[in-house]
């Protein structure tokens, strides 16, 4: 089977009419994805996508679309046979390597999880299963060890997942029956406080426990709302916090200093996505108060991850679907939480990022760490129904195990034709792009 | 005075052709840059570059083409009067900045040079001398200190700068007569012994005492390679070694134990460009040898570089003309680099970074730390002549203080016809674009 065409779609939702999502430092996203298509001799396509929040969709559509002509003409077993060698082909690329992180990590791991999708596809299996069935040497052969072994080597990471092997058929059952636990973020700064009560209420309805709150805008602000969230979840709920890179390393210690009374579970990205001396400081100062550290949607490589993973830095590890190198990074960062003991929480929301993590949670669950225990895999039900031919279920509380081959983000072909930037209709008679460059 | 129009230029050299800048991970940079013109309703224009090794440098054009829609029809004192409210446009867009660092950095960073270089013209001073004229207020206030302060406040950056006031003018009469010391790279992989020898014997007769070699990719071929450097620049002159990112971590500290005996002045950038925990500990394993650490081209944000400097992980700072976010953060790093008594030694070759990067040592060496003591900043005797109207020059080892208005970066128009990529006669005519993509 052989790659015979790539086919690139910037889409953009104007979420920012209603803040959905919005944070103090990202006040007006516009969830967006360029959608990849891998086309073969075969009726298989791979699909995968790379999200984003709206201006910028193209700079990563730009992107894909030059580096695809890297595995145009490949046959996929080239992929399958040295994944490897493909991921050194695009990130370390002689000449491209210079663009760095951000833009040209994320555009190639794009295509690194479309070849992935495809593979599952090969194999008639959804992708976390193509990962828990893969013999633990394959896996350790994907990953670029290049500037990871100081913190875990190869056999470390062959014997973390032999280790596991003895239990994984019984595991597989019992996850097919009941998926990672889900949690779903509340409290967005856009909806009125009758609004986060009802949702609440409805999420707590469906099982969940766990309850995310954006801060860092006005302190006195935070304080009250969540108290007030905390009476509406509940003592023995879950109340994480998240305050988008809005601080500086003191400025986030001292923060939340002031908010140990409703006592979170976690702040989630207090300071800069690379200031890992920063979040160590930070780590030290919200041990005592019971509160964890947690980051990962904007780690912008496998090399951050180590440092923050091997230094304690992160109580919970966040990783991303479409931030890093595709897959090969993704197993790369799990098997270093596995060896240092932080429980992976994946990110979700925006667009398609549950319907790719729910993988990484099981694979992680039933095959590296082996354990649901303090693992909760992010969780957001809109942009799923008339999006996906398959959206992402959720059932008391706990992911659904996907069962169609790969990643399962196959869209319909009416939510691309109604949101293509900027050519739609829906485009077309709004301002233009400029209009939310120039938010003040 | 109003920015009316930008141009961008994406403009590749083939030196591939000759492995000129070569090195173990960058096989066959072909020198590049994305040459950006600030159009104004005056005389004016305000220049800049962003420079790449080949192959995306049209994903920096279009991310310049991009963002430039923010500061189009901008009046330049918009800029001048509030530098800093400019940056936090651009790079901290609201929904720019989740493409974080790498392309979109760079590409508001050649924005933001561009409008450093109009402010220069606008005073009729080469860029040294504005930064060196600015009151301490004003530098201190273009910086972003949002993630920065926990290393250096405001405060402490604006008494760093007063207290050199009273030797500035003094100094600048110094600097006029005699720039700052500069080295040049020899050693290339791409030269044969003879070639290195000769080039190194014009160097000396020059007034050159610091060489610098590549290394990663043979530890015999290094030995014999380094001892004969050695031997041909004197046991006097300094010696720097370079491996590019080529090592992990503990890679690098045992390949470097068996450099010792050739006295390597520094190893520059031992492993990945993000690893402060690692450049930490290849610090600590040099310490004892005399070695020093030193990175910086590839460092992707202030907030790396502050855990750098902080931490003592680098001896030396190399601070790049077109990685980070511009003027304003290359501001910020000086007087990190200053607060913590690390010498700038900025990092200079490809195209048109010479001709930038000797303004920051001239403003380093005469406002900020104060002194010439330890400081080289990096010469690269290439692509000047018939590149740039006013090329830098260099006498008895140190820089010529430039005196034209801005950075001094304007080029000639045929050297842009020449290598304008792709639609230049030259690179028409080539194997195009897929082919350098394709090395193994």
């Amino acid at each position: 089977m052989k790659i015979t065409e790539i086919t690139v779609e910037d889409v953009r939702v104007p979420t920012s009419d209603t803040l959905l999502g919005s944070d103090p430092f990202h006040r007006k996203p516009d969830y967006s994805a360029v959608f990849i298509t891998l086309h073969t001799d075969s009726d298989l396509t791979g699909n995968s996508l790379v999200f984003n929040i709206g201006a910028g969709n193209d700079w990563l559509a730009y992107g894909v679309k030059d580096l695809s002509v890297l595995i145009k003409n490949m046959a996929v077993a080239e992929f399958t046979d040295s994944p490897n060698l493909i991921y050194e082909r695009l990130i370390d690329h002689h000449q491209m390597r210079w663009l760095a992180d951000g833009v040209f990590r994320m555009a190639a791991g794009g295509l690194l999880n479309a070849l992935w999708d495809l593979w599952a596809k090969t194999e008639n299996k959804p992708l976390w299963a193509l990962l828990v069935d893969l013999p633990p040497e394959t896996l350790v052969a994907s990953v670029n060890w290049r500037y990871l072994k100081d913190a875990l080597t190869p056999d470390e990471a062959l014997a973390i997942l032999r280790q596991q092997q003895p239990e994984i058929e019984k595991r597989k059952e019992h996850f097919i029956d009941r998926g990672p636990a889900a949690y779903s973020t509340s409290g967005w700064l856009g909806l009125t406080d009758a609004e986060i009560v009802n949702h609440i209420e409805k999420l707590k309805q469906q099982g969940f426990r766990h309850f995310k709150a954006k801060v860092g805008t006005n302190l006195q602000d935070d304080i009250n709302r969540l108290t007030q969230l905390r009476k509406v979840i509940g003592e023995d709920a879950f109340l994480m916090t998240d305050a988008n890179q809005i601080w500086g390393v003191d400025e986030a210690i001292e923060w939340m200093s002031h908010l140990t009374d409703v006592r979170p579970y976690w702040i989630e990205e207090p300071t800069a996505r690379d200031d890992v001396m920063g979040f160590i400081k930070i780590q030290k100062a919200m041990q005592p108060h019971g509160i964890g550290v947690a980051a990962g949607e904007q780690v912008p490589s496998p090399v951050i991850f180590k440092q923050l993973l091997s230094s304690g830095a992160l109580t919970h590890c966040q990783i991303d679907a479409t931030r890093l190198g595709g897959v090969n990074d993704v197993i790369a960062v799990i098997l270093m939480a596995a060896k240092f003991n932080i429980p992976v929480c994946p990110h979700g929301g925006g667009i398609g990022l549950c319907n790719m993590i729910r993988h990484y949670s099981l694979w992680d669950q039933i095959a590296v760490a082996g354990t649901r225990d303090n693992r909760f895999c992010e969780y957001y039900d809109a942009l799923q129904q008339d999006v996906f031919k398959v959206p992402v279920e959720v059932k008391d509380g706990c992911y659904v195990a996907p069962t169609q081959p790969g990643w399962g983000v196959e869209v319909h072909h009416a939510f691309i034709e109604k949101y293509r930037y900027p050519l739609s209709e829906l485009w077309s008679n709004r301002s233009g792009p400029l209009g939310p460059l120039f938010i003040a």
